[in-house]
C-alpha cells in the first residue's frame, strides 16, 4: 500500500463523518460547507494515498465501483434524487476520493454543477423534510446493507 | 438496449468529435464552449439512453470503466497533466457520459473544479505548447491503441 502523506488531510483524518470501510475504502458524508449547501453529500475515499484513478489495479478498481455503485444505489432508493452526481477531481486534494451527490431540481445550483454558481436560495423546508431519509440511507452505509 | 430518446443531444447526435466507439460506447473529444477553455476534455458517452451510473448490469460497468481508464492513461502518457478530473453528472443531459478532463496548474480555473469561477486569465501559450500531443492523444484513441 502507498505510504501515508501526513501533509494530506485524507490520510491524516477520515475527511467527514465516517460511515463505513474496510481495509481499501472508506465512505463518509461530507460535513461543514458542502454539507450546509447538499446535505446528501457523501465520498468514497480510498483509504491508501493514490492520485489517479488510473493508478489502482483492476481489481481495487472493480471494489472501489462495487462500493460507489452500492452507495449510488442507497442514495437512489432512500433519498430518489432527480440526479446522482458522480465526479473524482481532486485538485486541491490529490488522494483518490469520489463524491457521490443527491441532486434536485429544487437544489441551489441544479441543474448547474454543484461547484457552479448557485441558481437559486437553498430550500430549507425540503431539505428537513429529507432529513429522515437520510438518516435511513446513512443507517444503511454505517451497517454495511447497503453493499448486500 | 433501452430506446433511443429523440429530443436526447447523446441519442441523435455522438455529442462532439467522434474518436472511437464500439457497440456500447463512444469516446469524443469535447467541441464548442467546452473545448476552448479546456482543450483536452474528452468524454466517454453510453449509447444506450440510461440515465445513471448505477442502471448499468456489472459486466456493462466493467466495459464502461475499461474504456474510461484506458482513456485516462492516454491522457496522462501524451498530455502529463497536474491532475485528470472524472465527472458524470448528467444534470443537463440525463444520458450517462463520462467527462475526462485535462487539468493544469496553471488553467484558467486550477485548482477549482472546471464548472467553478475561472481564477485567471486562459494561457493561450501553453495551450499552443500542447496541441501536437493533444493530436497524437486523439489518434492513440481514434486507432483504438488506447485499449492495448
Amino acid at each position: 500500500m502507498a505510504a501515508a502523506v501526513p501533509s494530506c488531510p485524507l490520510c491524516s483524518g477520515p475527511g467527514g463523518q465516517l460511515l463505513w470501510q474496510d481495509a481499501r475504502c472508506r465512505v463518509i458524508r461530507a460535513t461543514g460547507d458542502d454539507a450546509v449547501a447538499f446535505p446528501a453529500f457523501y465520498r468514497v475515499v480510498w483509504q491508501a494515498h493514490v492520485a489517479e484513478w488510473s493508478d489502482l489495479a483492476e481489481a481495487d478498481q472493480a471494489h472501489c465501483m462495487r462500493v460507489l455503485t452500492a452507495l449510488e444505489r442507497a442514495v437512489r432508493r432512500h433519498l430518489a434524487p432527480t440526479k446522482v452526481n458522480l465526479a473524482a477531481l481532486g485538485n486541491v486534494v490529490p488522494h483518490l476520493h469520489w463524491h457521490v451527490v443527491a441532486r434536485y431540481h429544487w437544489d441551489s445550483h441544479f441543474p448547474a454543477p454543484l461547484w457552479a454558481a448557485p441558481q437559486r436560495q437553498p430550500d430549507a423546508a425540503r431539505w428537513q423534510a429529507l432529513a429522515p431519509a437520510l438518516r435511513a440511507c446513512d443507517a444503511d452505509i454505517a451497517s454495511g446493507v447497503f453493499l448486500a
